[in-house]
């Protein structure tokens, strides 16, 4: 793996360099692991929590609630109670949350691309250590 | 904002939901904020510790340091020490780094695009509370 040259960028700089940017904000709430994996299972259509749950191995409840209602708080997914004996509550992307899927899922196919390239490296790294 | 209607996706479901899969360790290692944010600033060209945190604002030396490392550890950033008096040490993405720049900016442009609504969601949330 070749370090690049200098090279002049066709994109300009993002003001995402300055402390307390909003972009920098936004990053922190959408570069979450697990909103990441939610956003990509609701993606899919509606789902109920439990459903949620049995969809994505090794979250736990209470990580599952705290990023649910934080993608809900960012405006990212819409959490519907409908009125029924007992009630059913739904959570869907929002149409915000929508426009979230291809740049994740941009993401993600990077991560599967390159994964055993990645891993190798991080082990060759680790076997330098003493 | 609406929620979807079910909708049938065009895109495989994600091993992502797999409990101890590749993709999900490596999407721990990339979306991490400040990773992203420094492989940003190299996306620009190589560049030395002090002038990445000069250009970082609000970035500690800790933090520098330890993302600089876990993106070196993982193949994405080359660190070069040029013997010279006294040693010159300078960073730069790898190759693969580099395939990385183009979905890292699919995600900022996205938090760009739409952090004044994100902004505005969060602050109704936060008002509707008691």
């Amino acid at each position: 793996m070749l370090a690049t040259n200098q090279m002049v960028r066709d994109f300009p700089e993002p003001e995402v360099f300055t402390r307390d940017c909003p972009t920098q904000q936004i990053l922190d709430v959408i570069t979450d692991k697990w909103s990441v994996i939610v956003i990509y299972c609701l993606a899919y259509g509606p789902k109920r929590y439990k459903q949620i749950q049995r969809r994505i191995e090794g979250i736990s409840q209470k990580v599952l609630t705290q990023t649910l209602r934080n993608l809900e708080r960012h405006g990212l997914v819409l959490r519907t109670v409908y009125a029924e004996v007992p009630p059913r509550v739904e959570y869907a992307l929002t149409s915000l949350g929508e426009t979230l899927i291809d740049p994740l899922l941009a993401i993600a196919n990077w991560s599967r691309q390159y994964f055993i390239e990645v891993a190798a490296s991080r082990d060759r790294y680790d076997n330098q250590l003493p």
